[in-house]
């Protein structure tokens, strides 16, 4: 018989109330030490599988919200258009079910253990477009289902959403070949931590942020199919705000270097960079082609519109929300594909 | 001696361990009502100001995240610039403390009952600029902390921050009427819950949602100061949203009326009229003057840039979280000034 081992039957094991069993799992933050690995070392030993979401909607301590975690602070969230794309497909999702949503910052680390330590929520969706390896590491330990957005994890236990992004830039970049362009920049999203500046060919291979490795890789992949040196291109680390992805621009320009096409990591970054362009009086696509990657809405009424690699946004943030509050039976590993939207923003350049 | 009272001498006096006397403000859902009452009877005899941040900061049962509360759907908060921009604001505050933010809709009745019944926040910023008087009414029962944006509310008791809505709106209406304009048509707010379509002039004073009405009286005071009769200023009721406010245009335009001048009761709604218009090979402003409300940043890159009435919204949302995150100690009335922007989109009637 193979009986399903219930709260009840861990608690019974551990000696403790099935309230205190249920706090072990769920709030494990108001559960003494001692009495917490008591719950855990018998639900080890009868194999429970931890609360199921379905008995706690029953339940008073039912929490019907989602964690959203991030390593930035939380005005991301409503500041950077892709964070914001993904938000609203989450929140569309967590609408249909009257779910509520926790939104986590992760921007110190102190605080990063803590936050996610003591939300009340049914599981997390942690964003991971830079980085993300702590967030995963601490939604493990709280024993609740999470999925990451954008991780390019090896560890095959671990629920993961995103695209291919080497698949993406590589398509941006044979897009930008085909035009014409052999004299291009990538203006780059972050490689390691707080860092920004010019980037050595050596030091993608280095990089601790995958993602961002991968979209290079695949940029120059591309671009190589044109007989461009990979060596040469350069490449510049930002932030991805107005900061320090003018410093990448006013760098590529520096000594009078003109590239005809600038590749952008995020929508944010193109955007920025035809404002900064704007400013400067240099025409978009006329004087330099720009390419971004995402797909947001933002980038449908600049001006121009932008040519970018689009994910699907909608689709992924929904999947994320319905994953953590369905429950997840066993790891999915879902990689979608992205697709080139030509709009104004590139042309073949100027010959002569 | 003024010793101040803590919550070991409420727990002690109630005759509950200091975790029920915490949990008993913290958490009062998990607290059974007697034991609750016999808690808040000793905290009122002792005069017991309330649960300390900084104390609670250091218990484990300490939540550090704020309660944001609408009663339009969660994506709201992403898609809506004004939600958006206030947002931002609130979540600055929050990160400078490392607090969370739990977002809860109360789009459905029943739901909204329960989200905010069993939200575990420290307390409330109520989004009420189209109703909310059922987020006061639960966030009272829920005995925490909380605060009403743009709620124009004779209760005393209660702690608000707002604008002057009259005000606002007849700087909107003077600035129109000083260029000139007489044939001026209102794209409002919800005055009642789900309804869209021509306003009579009996409806305002009757509308249930006191913002929307005042803005629209505001509005008719201003253009009256140039001899324009409110009566026969057409005023149509939507929903803040593409569909509905690109109904009320097509009814002004119907029958080839020709307003020269539109005043929007948001700049969602004055950013969606700049499109509606430009589909219809119409001019901003050589055909028609169109002015905002709220003043956000799209506004400041929309073609043309918008003229507006600009709310104080950073430090508006800032405000509204830290009253929560540092405690109400009595009932604060916040009203702030606004200030009319004047950019491209408004210029003096084409005149013959």
């Amino acid at each position: 018989m193979n009986r399903v081992i219930k709260l009840s039957d861990v608690a019974k094991a551990a000696g403790v109330s099935q309230g205190t069993a249920s706090n072990a799992f769920n709030r494990p933050e108001i559960v003494r030490p001692e009495v917490r690995e008591k719950v855990e070392a018998a639900a080890r030993e009868l194999g429970y599988a931890g609360p199921d979401p379905k008995g706690r909607l029953l339940r008073a301590g039912k929490v019907n919200a989602i964690g959203v975690a991030t390593t930035e602070t939380l005005d991301y969230f409503f500041a950077d258009p892709y964070a914001r794309a993904v938000m609203a497909s989450i929140s569309a999702a967590c609408d249909e079910r009257g779910a509520g949503i926790s939104l986590i910052s992760a921007a110190n680390d102190e605080k990063l253990s803590w936050n996610i330590q003591s939300a009340i929520v049914d599981g997390f969706v942690l964003f991971c477009i830079e980085g993300g390896e702590r967030l995963v590491e601490l939604s493990r330990e709280r024993r609740l289902p999470f999925v990451a957005l954008q991780l390019d994890a090896s560890d095959e236990t671990i629920s993961v959403i995103g695209v291919d992004d080497f698949e993406g830039a590589r398509t941006a970049a044979r897009h930008i070949g085909a035009l014409g362009h052999r004299d291009v920049a990538v203006v780059s999203l972050e490689l390691v931590d707080d860092r920004i500046g010019p980037v050595a060919p050596g030091e993608v291979e280095a990089a601790f942020y995958s993602g961002t490795r991968n979209r290079i890789q695949g940029y120059l992949a591309g671009l190589a199919e044109f007989g461009v040196d990979p060596v040469a291109v350069p490449v510049f680390e930002t932030q991805n705000n107005a900061r320090t992805v003018g410093a990448a621009l006013e760098h590529f320009y520096a000594e009078g270097r003109r590239p005809t096409a600038l590749l952008c990591m995020s929508d944010r970054s193109a955007l920025i960079a035809l404002d900064w362009l704007r400013q400067r009086g240099l025409s978009v696509p006329g004087d330099v082609s720009v390419i971004g990657f995402d797909g947001v809405a933002e980038g449908e009424v600049s001006e121009p519109p932008l040519t970018t690699v689009a994910q699907p946004i909608d689709v992924m943030g929904r999947m994320a929300a319905e994953m953590i509050l369905d429950g997840i039976d066993s790891p999915r590993r879902e990689r979608f594909e992205v697709e080139l939207l030509v709009r104004q923003s590139t042309a073949a350049p100027r010959t002569g």
